[in-house]
């Protein structure tokens, strides 16, 4: 029978299928599928006080049996169905231990990538950004990113030990210097309140990157700041990586790095929606940090960004133009 | 001595009273109440991890000891003692045995009723909202719904099943049917968010409801929107079903079925604030889950609901008139 | 790499699988295992506060990321291994709603009997014990019951209703009935603490059951008492009911119904590993109730508890037969 | 229907009644009871960082619902029955103004005494079991004090100021001042862990107190001393006052100073057993903290301790008489 | 080495020194700085449910480690450095004793004033503004108040007894009757909610006080309402009092008497930050409770109010003045 | 005045000093001190789900201000001012990086060392024992350990990553390897539980080391093993190395890898008395995890461990001869 308010599980004989996703099919293979849920559970191991967003794949899956799939009125068909999803499991990566688990997050991001499926990476703390990124730039050259985040993860990061190099305030300084994104066409959005590094902002900008700081955000408005950023962006292939402090503390406290002032949960949802039509080729949700959550509520907003950015998968350009091939 | 900030309890010889919501006097004969509170500990039973509205109305009363009366600058009166508020405990409900539960229910609040008093149901689930409008139907033909929520709890459920008929997505599915509300002169305003049926607005809508989702309410605003309602409702009674997820999961964590995106505490306070001179004769507070509760704050939160929605029955109309009546 | 206290995913390719009992293999295919973990998310429904048991599977699963394989000096070999154990997911079971859940929770017990496979059911509550005794029984006639618990659950339950025949105080009455078990060798251990009905122990009696309370139990000794029902059970097959409630509440607060005065970690595990010889055949652990657990730790609790028992289902004659076939 | 595992509550036309303990009757007038819970949401107000048993008997009341009345196999009766058990609701007691408190407070017992019931008073702190010995002392004359405590109250607080002299520390010391005590019959039992005050069981002792330390308790044995203890006191009124901090913190978490090292439920239960037959005739369980508490156990706890003694209540050879002449 | 997201504590030979606000340096002499941390562990104790405030100066140290100095783009200096801030540890407050306590606050806040720092207080409830403003008071005459908080804590409070004069709803009343601020220039922002005393707004202004109320605040708008109080407070003394409650509960639900309605974080830290110019000399951020705290959030939020406010101080034009004097 | 149940803190001038363990003196002079704390805010960082043991000398110093000094009938002084003991602080280590984290843990416990105080650290995971050991057995040639534990931590460890060979399970592999401690006179006591490694203990022995595990603990007491171990280390220095987990769940929640069947705190706090007497020389108490702890018990149980290692201390033959020193 149907349960209220829930997805029925897969079925498999008399069993129900294993905790995925949104119950979406477990599998290994994304072949056929035009979306593909990948868990990262690492994080990298130095600071101070939060750490444990290596729990975050396990309970963003748990509190995704809350979300559920249609969104009238823009959008009433189920996104799972339409991309025909599938969790592949997680990356086999070892918390804290960084080169090893870069390349094994790498390996399997690309498994989906080739498979012609958009990875939705679920971390995982900022830090799995990169190796994703590095992944997806081998099928998507030109790659663009857009970073929706409180804090930009430029920092200089630039002593010689590998935790010096590669930490949660480094990503996109790296990703810079390797050259993973086009930095012309790459904005961090929504970086605010008090940082540890006085000229943070003018070294993101340095490195090339585009700044919408929270200031502006909020003054120009989220909707019309996503309208700019639909414009800018368009035809380009876009990776859009979404750290949970974009969120205020008050409906997404267990992060790694909580700054209050952030969007609101209808602010945030909302800004994610009018995205739509951007051309998103991949995807992550990263720094929830169940140790720090309350009562998972950190892990069900994750989930339901997660089915907004697969609807907006749904509305990206070359995900769309699959879509037609395999329903014609 | 005063206490700060508490109502002095019931005094009772040496003692202090039992413990009901905001200290008004325990008493199952409401007559010469204006108001009455009943508690109804019942939820249906077969949502897969969200149980637990049952033990709402306990933690209601014990969080509306941090309510307080008086609302300066626009009601410097205490709804508890214009009204003779009292609280008669709770229905005799059976958790999950939903027709023995539903007779119970039924007959609390029509001691209520049949006394001349309004009853303000503390849930238990969105389920309780049926037996509740069966009782108050009775005595007020043409009774209108004003339904705030962020689900409609208008799905078809249309299997063989008790459970398939009657849970808390097919309240006002089956309220239809029975006939208990006028569906011409019936809101439900707030629907948002991820849903299980692709088109439940339509559905919702062929039964004959009005609709006003959260997208429509949050553009028009919510004080706007509940002038144009307070017009249309004009001179109908109005049973109020107020289903607490209508609230962001940021001030209200502790429902069945949270759904990020809801309004504010201050938005929604607002909008209960603008409804004030609807005709309303009888209202529920439903949802709250304690054990998905963080720190009682759902629950405190429905008790300032339950004290503006005791403010509403000062203004409403017809108890108007019986406040008139009884001072003079 | 080997991460430190925790087995190795199966990998498969590049990903890690889904999240099984101690990572096991998921199937749903038991065919070639010895023993396989079977889920039931169910609950009855009826209980006025402590309600939930139906997430049990999922946080046991979880919790059993803490536990291991080996246990020096007495076992150093891995359960896990030596069984082939796979997990094979969760029975289809609705909460509160009884029949069609107890024939979905048969018809899955019942896939793994038939295979050869010893079930261990991860509860749900007390209820589940009755459809899957109905399966096991199936394929071992002249099945004896050992039934660790703070309760007999051998209420009367005489009422005509679904909720009053079926719930978790009457599940060995209605087994009694059913002739399920051999009642001259059952035995229900372990019952203490405050009681709703006086002659609760007199009734499990007269239905044929054997009783070793708890004040016999802590008296005569856990260790003594399990080489006492050895000797008693030997050589019959045994299906062994584990109810958490058996531990003391500083141990295991996510129960149902907590009692006061338990055994505490030490002494419960201490009594399971005292049973090893009895010819089990199959087992559950029920009654583990997340949202009323502190931290996990029921969950971890029940998950050693499940080592355990693997570990007994090792030492017991039928399924050591099966390990000497399968190794030769 | 009736509920598992829980009371029927109170019927009140169609009505539950008020949350009461176990769900007795409520209510302002013992007069036909031989015992009578008295809720004392008293706390002094100057520990440092533990405070909040002001809240203690509101959920101490809200736990009772977990507690059933039978004790099979030595008590196949309901001590609620048997007893006529009602609740008198709340002293009317204002935390940390010690004065007019413990003159509402030993107004409430005393009405309670006055009317020939038993009192069994739920804290608060320690500091209520002053003025509750000060309203027995009335009636009781030769009254002696067994204390069951890990602590000894018997500091010397001897400063001018209220709060130095009235204090959790102080309330024994006080008393012996008072001559509320039969000194030479009254002991402390089960002091224990690192104290304030080098010299505090000198002290004791020098006050004329007898001194069981927790050393010595463990050692001799619970049951033991209990059986040393009903000998002693054999023939005389007694007052026993039930520190819930006699636990160890892994069973009773939520105090006001927890101490390590204390008897597990069972070791403190089976002593409460062991006392059957001493001439009890008033108690009451303090310090139960719910700020500090974790999911409600040490209010639970209290609860069962509230059972067991009302059963020895049944015992007691005064009320016994009262018992048969009632039922002749 | 530097650890992310954090300031390199203080070193003292191979030691990291103590547990300070943001890790500043410990000293108990405040001479040389600018603006120095006070923390008054101290609350009233006669709330009947809300109590522990005394925590909070802990928790905010505590959380204060995930908040940072620099504010790009508009403070890309650190507070912390430009007005060598200290941590003087706390005043020797003894929770609900308000006479010692109030003298000891005063002396601990006069050392800080004397030595020419600005005081920053971290509460302990809203009592400590009292014997605080009389410290700052002495070396500012012509002290204005800026009372931002939920309540105007301006009640009557004319009982005899201590605890009818001096709580934490007196406070104003209080301070109006001493004399300690200029009435004229004061102003009580953002009361909201219901409360307990009918015409407890008609009371503030009768004191003398302007009353900017929430629903005033909210209509106008926060930042253009801090536009007018730094127009009408240009070149006065003003001491800022900042009572967490002005949060909406859903950032700051650890407070003694949480208010629905109130400011998102976004909303509250605007506020502030509009408020630079003003000629701030003192203040003190109150009424932190940790034990109603969800996992220290309002402590956190907190200390990122001590932020804002020491980047308020280092733009107040007396302190400015002195910054400029020590640079050059 | 005296707050009841805490130590007068230490008063500086106005102010009461920082947050120390049990509230003595802030030095990161030792000199002068026979005993010294030590934070070592240090883990790992590869465990897959139990992180954190980082913020636990915050946690022990918050939950110490519950622990008292006295300890009668058997320690009538206090430890803290026999022993003049001071807090040293936090060693700066950085979470998971092991090299770096190792030189200063290594130097600092040396700092302490080299004073002629013994060192009491205070974890920090088990790692941290090893740069301890090496700064001890610089001064104390043929020291001797005495470990108490769930588990030996002698893991084999052979990869050639750092994190292969320093981890939380191969510590004394290492100090074996290493030479730092004499293998014939040093134990592991109580090891129990399910494990990772089949002949984990046939590899302790073989590194040389002796073994009492936790069923011969158990089988032959605690008292009764202490006292064999008294003999046994008699009049060789000793390091003591206390983790946390040693203690059952129940009474310790809160440490990284969580065993259930250990000791319950009466027999964890016996078993450590029981020593007194050996030559003991520095001490630390690992595995504090206070993201995984509940309501701070874990931190609260090992400040009273602290306690009486430091009354060991006050028995220990080399240091009472300090103490005899310096008294005379």
């Amino acid at each position: 029978m149907a349960k209220i308010g829930i997805m029925p599980p897969q079925r498999t004989g008399p069993f129900a299928g294993p905790a995925t996703f949104m119950n979406v099919p477990f599998s290994t293979n994304p072949a056929g599928s035009l979306a593909a849920i990948l868990g990262v559970p690492f994080d990298g191991g130095i600071h101070p006080t939060r750490i444990g967003a290596r729990s975050g794949p396990a309970s963003i899956r748990e509190q995704s049996l809350l979300v559920r799939p249609f969104q009238p009125p823009h959008a009433t068909y189920s996104p799972l169905d339409r991309l025909n999803v599938v969790d592949c499991g997680d990356a086999d990566a070892t918390p804290s231990v960084v080169d090893e688990s870069f390349e094994e997050i790498e390996a399997a991001a690309l498994c989906i990538v080739d498979a012609g499926a958009a990875p939705l990476a679920l971390g995982g703390d900022g830090m799995i950004s990169l190796p994703l990124l590095r992944a997806v730039k081998r099928r998507h050259p030109g790659l663009a990113l857009l970073h929706v985040d409180a804090h930009t993860d430029t920092y200089r990061g630039d002593g010689n030990a590998t935790h010096d190099r590669y930490n949660v305030a480094t990503t996109f300084t790296r990703a810079a210097e390797e050259g993973l994104v086009d930095l012309e066409h790459s904005y961090h959005v929504g970086a605010r309140g008090p940082v540890m590094m006085a000229d943070v902002f003018e070294h993101t900008r340095e490195k090339g990157y585009n700044l919408i700081d929270g200031t502006s955000l909020f003054q120009r408005g989220l909707v019309e700041t996503a309208n700019d950023l639909r414009e800018k962006l368009a035809g380009r292939p876009v990776y859009l990586c979404f750290d949970m402090d974009f969120f205020d503390p008050s409906c997404a406290p267990g992060v790694c790095t909580p700054t209050w002032g952030g969007a609101s949960a209808r602010e945030g949802l909302g800004f994610l929606r009018a995205l739509a039509g951007i051309d998103f080729v991949a995807a992550d949700i990263n720094t929830v940090s169940p140790p720090h959550d309350v009562a998972g509520m950190t892990a069900f907003l994750a989930g339901t960004v997660a089915i907004e950015i697969l609807t907006l998968f749904c509305q990206s350009p070359p995900i769309l133009e699959n879509i037609g091939a395999r329903s014609s």
